[in-house]
């Protein structure tokens, strides 16, 4: 139902029903459209912070601008809500039963005023510049505006310069809008923001402006959060005839005082209640991160040279407790995933003990700096991977590409520890050796506890949790509990006693084990929590492949899947335990 | 033999006997040793331009520091080879004989005066960074110098950025020495350059810095090959207690005319005459490239929107020609591997064709754009893609983890043509077709002709060259031939008529023809020609895990190999005729 049908927003189909608007008007769709944001965020979680602070530049762009023949780019696309309500997708936000409707990014299958499926940082510009050239090949007669909207949080990414770098030879129509909201997902971090900062402390008028220096036409905003300022800004801006840099200076969390007051709690919220702002859902109990942090600790205090890297987001490992603890180990080096891997490469080969907090999805922007710096030099890096598991999120976050990014690659060993105490085992190890860049995968399911089986991890050795006959079970990780789901399943159903083995690695094979395997089974069976391609159970199927075994893998197709629940993915990808044995059975009958 | 005993340089085995010479005597080192840079590069090839444009500043680094514990770090490090000569390794450029004992990137094994094995770019800001960090968290009494060696080029990329902005926010000693010589492999692309002209134009004097803009120190040396000039200035900086960038202005090829009028032709060579500057080996007769070129030109008279894209590699492409050709059409982004891709992205999706043309081990720089923005937009990039190959290179340069990289990713078809016929018949589809990213792995081998089985790729259907029963072998791409001599060996040593299949393709899988093989063959067997983990081989060894189809996958094992020659590794990695012929003889006696 729709919550506001009083609301003016009701009005706007098209981006052109704002056009005849008065200023008040607009004014007044921005105060509605921040409370819908509010609404829809604690409701399901969101981007809070991005959204609220981009609303007048929103209007602003629609109001002057002839969207999609003009065209917006927004980097991260996570402050697209406004972009959205003003472009036939209000009723995501104003009823909750078509929240889900709308994804929180740009998506071009939702509406021809998106041109590009985007959840990671710092693309923008070179999007918009590749739409431009486009546009200058094939349409001389087409002046149509392209404008890239980035944060300057996400100005810190590599690709963001290299996009700047080619911007400036362009000799057409480009408006690169710099958000600048003096954040990042956290803070900001280096040399750039003391530049911004001068830049915003003249009024734009410093000499020394990295914009001007790389050939770019400036143009500073002091309030982006203006209305008037913002359509007197576009209008005078629009069809420029070659590339220029809006920097505009808006307020995170514009109207929504937590918002304002705490930044980084409200860059992106879980459910909320948005009359205290407490989380709807309460986590508590013992994490994985907080285990790793105790460990860390008492590394530390064994005098053992640890340090802490991130890149810019400390909050998905619980980063600020080790930073409060011991600031002069602690490095978030921004949004700039290869410096994080080149930094932690030179640091470990001086003979410091890096240890890199990495989002799977994330890390795949220093693939190279993975194989040229880490694998190459036989760094010992240690480094701590999340989110790669089969889970409901954005295509855009898929992380489950992780195994197939690392497992594949020379020298180094990843690590995927089934419970609390190997991880931490494996941790312990992985500080203490110099011998091999070590990265472990953090499970994403609820803790388990456990026991570790063997302290020195430098020769994986595969645990045998139960010894059976006829049918083993290699489950990896995460998927350690559906591995003794499976075994029962396999003993209930079809009276089978499986062997049930934790491989603890993807990359070291223990082929001592699997050769022996071969003496009372018939089949193996891996199970992973990520894309087959190129993962585990391939390993595994190409060890037996001379030999009599057969194999079976179970993990995820090489496809994205955007916002599916985790439960529809595992019945699509014959992930539950009768599924699996139900496959199982079928080669058992063919044998 | 010693080519030159008379040298000076014969008398320094350690930095540190050069801290006593004159300046006159320095001067003859740098003579001498831009001779021997010359002389072995015209014997086996290597960097020359960028080698002879820093000898001054090699020089001077060693006579007013003290490597190894002052540390200095050389991005891509193909600039090292009087950084070689200086630091025991001088025979490696005297004596012919010793050339192939030293390799061409820094190199710990080599030396203690190397940290890092090197040899993509803009990675030394980072290294730098780190090792300082590391001294000022373990050494707080060691006041070492830590010194990283950037060209000009080297600057576009990301990760370079990525550098100075945390090189920023060190409170200690830091040398950035950006060595200036308005080159990079290519022409220098972007707007960097204009700003780093004015620096030049003002002696460094412009107020608009886009490093003082990053709160950096600065300081400008207007002439770089100036001896005195350089051991004054680094004097003057040593033991700096902050960051400092030095803006060194060199002359790349410096002291040899060919080397200073042709910068991009002497950036890397082959073998050549001293004299003359012609290439001893000359290359002749059809190319890939060519074919490439060709059939563009043709798309392009049939008035398709196609545009050529490299990141500063166009010689490795020839697309010189194209440049020519189609100046409009044609852009180098410059040394920034992940924009090229998300340009490209945009401009397939604003309806232009865009090739782009990738060395296997430059693309892995952007293997977060071929996921985030290629795949999950299932943009219609069509992309050429070199160096896929098991080949005599600098480990640093090993271009065999391709096939993992782009095969285990969604939506992408990666196409492995057997000859130039298959290529561009693939070619003109994938440029006809907007339904999804397709890659074309070039074939390294001696160009082979054929006849393409299909036109439209977008369903597989394997070519089955020969039918025969038993053995099936699947060569991919640049293995055809040695799919073909397998077959000629099993026919003449176990009198098996094999089958031969063409896959056409590294991703897509033709079950039919995989089905119906089990009719009457007992071992399939893969050649590829690249690293089996992640691989094709995987592909078909997880296809045929649970039935009873054996598999045998040849290709090279995860791990990295420094300027092996090619047959030595075939040897090592059992993909000769023989030795793949033994090992299946060896599966069908155990059948």
């Amino acid at each position: 139902m729709n919550l506001h049908p009083d609301y003016l927003l009701n009005e706007v189909n098209e981006p052109s029903d704002i056009k005849d608007m008065s200023l008040d008007e607009l004014k007044q769709l921005a105060t509605e459209m921040r409370q819908l944001v509010l609404e829809r965020d604690a409701k399901i979680g969101g981007h809070v912070g991005p959204n609220l602070g981009v609303m007048e530049l929103t209007i602003a762009f629609h109001y002057v601008f002839d969207s999609p023949h003009d065209k917006v780019i927004w980097d991260v696309s996570h402050q697209s809500y406004a972009h959205k309500m003003l472009t036939g997708r209000k009723l995501g936000f104003l009823d909750p039963d078509h929240y889900e409707d709308i994804t929180g990014f740009t998506s071009p299958e939702e509406s021809a005023h998106d041109f590009f499926e985007i959840g990671h940082t710092s693309t923008s510009i070179s999007l918009a510049v590749g739409m431009a050239q486009a546009r200058d090949l094939m349409n001389h007669q087409s002046h149509n505006n392209v404008m890239a909207v980035i944060g300057d949080g996400s100005l810190s990414g590599g690709l963001a310069f290299e996009g700047l770098n080619n911007a400036a030879k362009l000799n057409s129509n480009l408006i690169i809008l710099v958000n600048d909201n003096q954040m990042s997902i956290d803070e900001n971090q280096g040399g750039l923001y003391k530049g911004l900062k001068e830049l915003r402390d003249t009024n734009g008028e410093s000499p020394n402006n990295i914009f001007k220096f790389m050939g770019l036409d400036y143009k500073y905003v002091a309030d982006g959060n203006d209305l008037q300022t913002m359509i007197d800004t576009f209008k005078e801006i629009k069809d420029i005839d070659h590339p220029i840099v809006l920097h505009v200076n808006t307020l995170k969390g514009k109207g929504y005082e937590p918002a304002v007051e705490e930044k980084m709690k409200y860059h992106w919220r879980t459910p909320f209640e948005l009359k205290t702002g407490e989380d709807k859902v309460k986590v508590s109990g013992e994490s994985y991160s907080d285990a790793v942090l105790t460990e860390l600790d008492k590394q530390i205090a064994e005098d053992k040279p640890v340090v802490a890297i991130n890149a810019g987001i400390p909050g998905a490992f619980d980063l600020g407790k080790f930073k409060a603890k011991h600031p002069d180990r602690y490095y978030d080096v921004g949004i700039a995933e290869q410096d994080s891997i080149t930094t932690a490469v030179a640091m470990a080969q001086a003979g410091a003990r890096p240890v890199v907090f990495q989002n799977s999805t994330f890390l795949q922007r220093a693939y190279d700096q993975l194989i040229h710096d880490m694998a190459l030099n036989d760094a010992p890096v240690v480094m701590i991977v999340r989110g790669g598991a089969i889970s409901e999120s954005s295509a855009t976050h898929q992380g489950t590409f992780d195994i197939s990014m690392i497992s594949d690659l020379p020298n180094i060993e990843y690590l995927a520890p089934t419970n609390v105490e190997e991880m931490i085992s494996m941790l312990r190890w992985a500080i203490n050796q110099t011998d091999e860049p070590v990265v472990i995968r953090q499970p994403e399911k609820p803790l388990l506890h456990g026991k570790p089986t063997q302290s020195d991890y430098s020769t994986i050795k595969y645990d045998i949790a139960h010894r059976g006959s006829e049918v083993a079970i290699m489950a990896v990780g995460d998927f350690w509990k559906l591995g003794e789901k499976v075994r029962k399943e396999l003993q209930d159903k079809l009276n089978i006693d499986a062997t049930l083995i934790n491989p603890k690695s993807v990359t070291g094979i223990d082929s001592d084990v699997l050769h022996h395997l071969a003496e009372n089974h018939d089949v193996v069976v891996t199970l992973e929590d990520g894309v087959l391609s190129g993962g585990f159970g391939e390993t595994i199927a190409r060890y037996y492949g001379p030999k009599g075994m057969k194999v079976l893998n179970f993990g995820a197709p090489r496809e994205f899947a955007d916002n599916v629940p985790t439960e529809v993915l595992y019945e699509w990808y014959h992930l539950t335990p009768k599924q699996i044995v139900d496959d199982i059975e079928q080669v058992i009958h063919s044998l």
